[in-house]
C-alpha cells in the first residue's frame, strides 16, 4: 500500500487535531494510502519535540521553510495562523508538494488567487480543512439535496454562534489569541466563522450571486497576549452579518459571532425547498432535521434523523447506530476522503479553487459591511 | 362599573379573535371596565347576522361610516383588511371615538402619520394589535430585560416564517387572501410578519438606527380569487430579510417568509446580551429559553422556563402550573391590559405611535430592498 | 335547536374549567345541542354568587340534593372532592338526570359500580372528565392506532409527574387542598394522576391484565389547612408506580409522582409497535411523535407532529396552524364531543363504564402496592 | 514512565473499543502507567493477525489459555462473550493477572461472587467496564449528587430502550448475535442493557432493596445464525421492567428492551431530589439536564448543561468548548481512569465487587419477574 509521507506545520490546536485524523483514519476506514506522520514543524522545539513524541512525528523542524524542502515530504499540511498559509503554500507547490491546508485559505482574495493558481501549476490535488463538510449529518444534507428531495430552494440561513470572547480583558495575539489580531488573522468572524458558512452554502446551494452586510467591533482596544500591559486596537470583526440572493434565486442570511452568550459552537444551516426543508445545528451535530413535505398530513413533521445508521455517510467505518461520534471525526474523515481521492483521482474535498471561491464571498461581505451597498460577487475575476 | 361599547367592523379571522377576547377578558380578569359587544359591521349582512348571533353582538351594521357613526359605540375595533385602516380610523377618531385596529397600522409611513395624528388630536386613547407582546413568554422577556438581566446587548436575531403561500395554485385577493393582493395589504411578509416582529425588537431592544435589506416574490403571478381565470402579477413580497443596527450599538438580522416549508408560524427573537441571552419561538409559545452568565460554570446552561407559574405574566388569572394557554389568549390579554390601562390612565399597549415606529420601519426596509443601499431611520421625520 | 339545562355541582379549579367549557363550546363548535347554565350549586352562597354572575349561571343553590331534585335541569355535572361523587350521581341517576362526573369517577370500585349500575338502569347518558383524551394529540393518537399506524404493541410507558408537594409545610385538607386528605380524596396520586394515565392506556391499548406496584408516601404527617396548629397523618399515597401486562401481550410502566422537582404536569405515553412509536408529553401538549419504521432509513427520525394542522382532531374548529391552543379547551372539547354524542346516539365519550375500568386498574394497584404481589384485573367481575 | 502489558481477549465490537481505547488514552491524557498493546487472541488466527495489524497488538493468541499464561502481560482484559468471563478471570486472577471485565461481569450470582473473590485474593486491582459512568454528562451527574445539589433522593426511573432485534427473521448465536442465544449471554436485556442502568442507579443513588418485575420475550424462536435452516427457543428476555425502592426511601422504576421502535441506544435516567432534578439519556449524550429549586421562580427552568466545558469531568484533555466527543471515548475514559488508580492506589472505577452488586440485582429481577413477587436484595450474602 502506498504510503504519503506528511510535513506537518503547526502544534496548535489544529495541529493536534490533524494528527489525530492522520493516525485514527487508517484504523478505521479502507485506505489505499496510508498517511506516514514523517515531519512536524514549530517555532519552539522543545514544545514541537514533546509534541512529535506524543503524537509519532518521526521528524522535527522549527523553520517551516527547512521541512519544505525535505526530499521525505510528500505533501505539506499546513496549521498556521492566517498570515502564513499564503507564503507556505506557494513554495509547498513550487516544491512539487500536495498542499493541505486550514481554512481561510487565505487572508484576502488576492493571496487566495496566487496559491489557487500555484498548486493548479503544480498538477498536484489540494485540501482545505473545510471539516464541516465531513459532519455525517452535513454530508447527508449534500446527499439529500443531490438526490433532489428538497426540490427549488427558496431560502437558506445560517449562523456560527460562539461567545469566547466577551469579556474585554482577554488579550489578542501571542500564540493562542491571534484569531483576535488582525495581522495575524486577517479578518475576525468573517475568516474564522463565516467561512465555514459560506463553504457550506456554496457547496450545499451553489454559488451567491450577491450580498449586502453589516459588522461591528464590540470591545474595540485589548491588551496583548504577550505584552499585558499594552493595548492595541482590535482590528478584525466581532460579528458580521450578510444578506445573500444566490445565482438560483434563493435567497439567504448569515450571522457569525463571538458574543452570543451562551452559545459555543452553534453552526446552524436551514434550506428551504419547495418539497422540504433540512436544518442542522453543530451543537447537536448528530441530528439532522428533514420535513418532508410529501407526507401525509395528519403524520408529517419534523424528523430528527439521528445520523448514526450505518448507511449515513461514514458512519458504517466506526461503532454502531447510536453510538455518536464528535468534532475529532471531522478531521478523520477529510483525510480519508482526501486518501480516497489520491487513489481513484476523484475530486472528493474542497481544494484551494473553493477556498478561493469562498474567499471571493467573505471579501465581498466585508465590503459590503464597510460602504453599506450591495455587492456582486464575480467567481472568475481576478481581485 | 363603567362599560366600554365596541363597534368592531370585519368579521374575518381577526374579527372572531377579537371578540373572543371581548367575551373572555372580564371572565378571568378583574377588570374595572366591561366591554360591552355593541355593534358589529362587515359588508355581508347575512354573514355578519350569523357572526353577531354567535359572538353576542347586539347590532349588526354592513357600512363601517353608519358604525363609526352610532351614538352608542365607545371604541372601534378596526379589523379589516389593511387598506381600510387609514379612512375608518381618521373618521373615528374625529367621530370622539377611541380607536383599536389591527396591525400593521397602515399601508405606509404616510398614512400612518395621518392616522398618528388624528388620535393624538382627538387626546383618546388607541391601540394597535400587536398581540405578541401579549404572550406571557414574550412579556416575561420584556420584564427580565427591563430588570437588567442582560445587560448591554450585542445582538437580536428574529425570524418570522411561514409556509402556506409556496402552492402557486393559490388565488390572490378576496375576502381570505386579500393579503396575497398589493392593493388590499400595501405590502406581503413585510406588513404581516415583519412588523410584528420588528414592534417586539423595538419594544425589547429600542430604536433600529439603520437597515440593509433583500426581498423576493418567488411566485410572480396568482389567478384571483374571485376569478380564477384571471391571473394578476403579484406585486407584494413573498420573502424579506434585513440586517439591522440599533441606536444602543446591537447588530440584529430579521426574516419574515411565507416559503419556509414545515414552519407554521415560527415568529423567534434571540437577545444576546453580556449578562445573558433570551429565546422565544412562538411554535412554543409557552416556553423562554434564558441563559444566565453568571450561573456557576459546571452547571450553566440555557434554562427552558416553562412560563405559566403564577408569578409570570397574565399567568395567574387563568389556571395552574403546567396548563398552558394559547394563541387565543393573547387577544383577551391586549383587551384586559387596554381595558386597565383606561382604568388608570397608564400606557399598557403599543398605541397609534407605536404602530407608526414600526411602519417608518418596514418603510424603511422595502426601500433598502429595492435600492440596495443602507437607510437611516428616522423617528421623528415625517414622510 | 334544544337545549340541555345544566347544574353544575362544585365552585372550585374544576367548577371553572367546566363553565368555561359550557360557553365557549357553542361558539366554536357546530352543536346540535346547546348547553344552558341553568344553576350551579356550592356550599358557600355568597362565593357561588359570585361565581355564577361571572359565569353566568343562572340559578344558585347551596345544597347539591336541591340542585338535583330541580325540575329544570337536564344533567347534573359534578365537580366536587371525590367523596361526594358516589353520593351525588346515584341521587342524580334515581331523579332520571344524565350525570357528568370529574374523574375519579369514585374512591373504589364499590362505589363505582354501583355508579355504573346507577346510570345504566337510567338509561342515560352518562361522561367521566377524562379531559386529556381530548387533547388533539392525544386524539390523534387513538386514530393513528386505529389506523393500524403501529401494528403489534410491544411497550407502554406512562408518567405523570408533578412537584407541587414536595413542600412538609404544606397542609391538608379543606377547601383546595382535600386531594392532600385521604377521607375526602380516596387515594393520593393514584386517583389523581394515575386514574388519567390509566384510562388513556386502556383506550389507547386495551385492557390491562395484570399489575405489580410499588408505593410511597415521602411526608407522612401534614398540618389541617382550616386548624393548621393540627397535625394529622397523611393517608393518601404521594407516588405509585406499577408495571403491567396488557390482555394484547405489551409490556408497560407507569409512574405517578407530586414529587419529581420540575416537573408541572409531566403527563406522557409512549407506544412502541412494531410499524411504529407514538410519544406524548402534555407539557407540549401541541407535539406528537411519531416515528414510521416504513420510511427510507436514510432520512428516518422521529418526526414531531406539530397537532394544529386543519385535519387535526378539533383543530378545524379553532384558528389556523401555527395557533396553538390549550389546557382549558379539553373540557369544551368533552362537551362538545358529549352534546354530539347526544344527537347521534353514538358513544363519543368515556362514560361511567369507563371510569369503572380504570377504578378496577386503580384498586388492584392499591392492593398490590400494599401485598408486593402480581394482581389480575378482572373487568366483569364486582368488587 | 511504568507501562502496563495488555493481554486482551475477543477481537469483536468490545475488542476494537478497547483497542482504541488504549492507543487513544496516553494521547490526550497525562499518564503515569503507559498501557502497552502486548497481545492479543481470539479464535480465527486469520482474523486475529488483521485485527492486531490494525491496532498494533505486538503478539497474537489463539487459546485465551495461552494468553493468560504468558510471563510478558501484566493484565487480562476479557472483550469475550459472557459465558467465558468466569472461567477466563478465575485463571487470570490465579496467574497473578489484573483483570479487566466487559460487563456483565457474570451469567449469574455464583459466577461473579466467585470471580470477585478470585480477584480479592490476587489483591491486584479489578475494573469492569461500565463505560457510561465514563460518559462526561454521567460523571458530572455523579459529581452534582456528591455536592449535594440534589439534596433527599424522592424518585429514580431509568431506561434503556433499543429496536434492533425486532425482526424475526434475525437468527441467534453465532460470532454476532451471540447476545440472542442464552447459554452465550445467560440473559438477554438484563445482562446487556439493564446492568448499564443498575450500575448507574447504584453509583449515583447507592444499594437497591427490593424490586418487583415483569418480563417479555415478544419473539419465542429464531433460527441459529451458523445454521439458519435451524430455529430454536429464545430462552433471554426480549424485555424486562422492574420497579424498586433503595435503601434510602427513594422509589424507582426501570425498563429494558430491544423492540422500543426508532430508539437505538436511549439510556436515560432522571434522579429527583427536593433541592433539584438530573436527567441523561444517552442518546444526547454530550447533555445533561438540570432543574434547580432555589433558582428565582420567575427565571427557573430545567437547564442544558452542554457537558464540554473544560471544567466538566475528562473534557479539558479533549477539544474546546463546543466540539463533542463520542461513544468510543468513554473507553477511553475507563483506561484513563484505572491507569490513574493503578499509580495512585485510589479506587477510581467499578471493580469487580461492584459488579457483583450488579449482578445481585439482575438475579433478584430475573426471579421476581418469574414469580410475581417482591424481592429483597442483600448484597452480603451468597447466592
Amino acid at each position: 500500500m502506498p504510503t504519503l509521507r506528511i510535513g506537518l506545520i503547526g502544534t496548535g490546536f489544529m495541529g493536534r487535531a490533524h494528527s489525530n485524523g492522520y493516525r485514527q483514519a487508517p484504523r478505521f476506514f479502507p485506505l489505499e494510502w496510508t498517511p506516514e506522520l514523517t515531519a512536524v514543524c514549530g517555532r519552539d522545539g522543545e514544545k514541537t519535540q514533546r509534541f512529535a513524541a506524543n503524537w509519532g512525528w518521526q521528524h522535527v523542524e522549527t523553520d517551516w521553510r527547512a521541512l519544505v524542502r525535505r526530499a521525505d515530504i510528500d505533501a505539506v499540511d499546513i496549521a498556521t495562523p492566517n498570515n502564513l498559509h499564503h507564503a507556505i503554500a506557494l513554495e509547498a507547490a513550487a516544491a512539487g508538494k500536495i498542499v493541505l491546508c486550514e481554512k481561510p485559505l487565505a487572508m484576502n482574495v488576492a493571496e487566495a488567487e496566487e496559491m489557487a493558481a500555484a498548486v493548479a501549476r503544480s498538477g498536484k490535488p489540494s485540501m482545505v480543512f473545510f471539516n464541516y463538510r465531513r459532519v455525517p449529518a452535513v454530508a447527508l444534507a449534500r446527499q439529500m439535496v443531490e438526490e433532489g428531495r428538497l426540490g427549488r430552494v427558496f431560502h437558506y440561513r445560517a449562523k456560527y454562534l460562539q461567545d469566547w470572547t466577551m469579556n474585554p480583558a482577554l488579550p489578542q495575539g501571542g500564540n493562542t489569541l491571534w484569531r483576535l489580531d488582525g495581522e495575524a488573522a486577517g479578518s475576525g468572524v468573517t475568516g474564522d466563522l463565516l467561512a465555514h458558512a459560506i463553504d457550506l452554502a456554496l457547496w450545499l446551494v451553489g454559488p451567491i450571486a450577491e450580498v449586502s452586510a453589516m459588522s461591528e467591533t464590540f470591545v474595540r482596544e485589548r491588551p496583548l497576549q504577550d505584552a499585558p500591559e499594552t493595548m492595541k486596537p482590535v482590528t478584525v470583526d466581532d460579528a458580521c452579518t450578510f444578506l445573500a440572493r444566490f445565482e438560483n434565486g434563493a435567497l439567504a442570511t448569515f450571522e457569525a459571532t463571538r458574543y452570543a452568550t451562551g452559545r459555543k459552537n452553534q453552526n446552524t444551516f436551514e434550506i428551504n425547498g419547495e418539497a422540504g426543508t433540512l436544518a442542522f445545528d453543530l451543537e447537536d451535530a448528530h441530528q439532522l432535521q428533514y420535513y418532508r413535505h410529501a407526507d401525509d398530513a395528519l403524520a408529517r413533521g419534523f424528523r430528527t434523523i439521528q445520523v448514526w445508521d450505518s448507511k449515513h455517510p461514514y458512519m458504517q467505518h466506526w461503532w454502531v447506530p447510536g453510538a455518536a461520534i464528535g468534532y475529532e471525526h471531522t478531521f478523520t474523515h477529510a483525510i480519508a476522503d482526501f486518501l480516497g481521492g489520491l487513489a481513484t483521482g476523484e475530486k472528493r474535498v474542497p481544494d484551494f479553487a473553493d477556498g478561493l471561491a469562498t474567499q471571493r464571498v467573505c471579501d465581498a461581505v466585508l465590503a459590503a459591511a464597510a460602504d453599506g451597498r450591495r455587492h456582486t460577487i464575480r467567481y472568475t475575476a481576478t481581485a
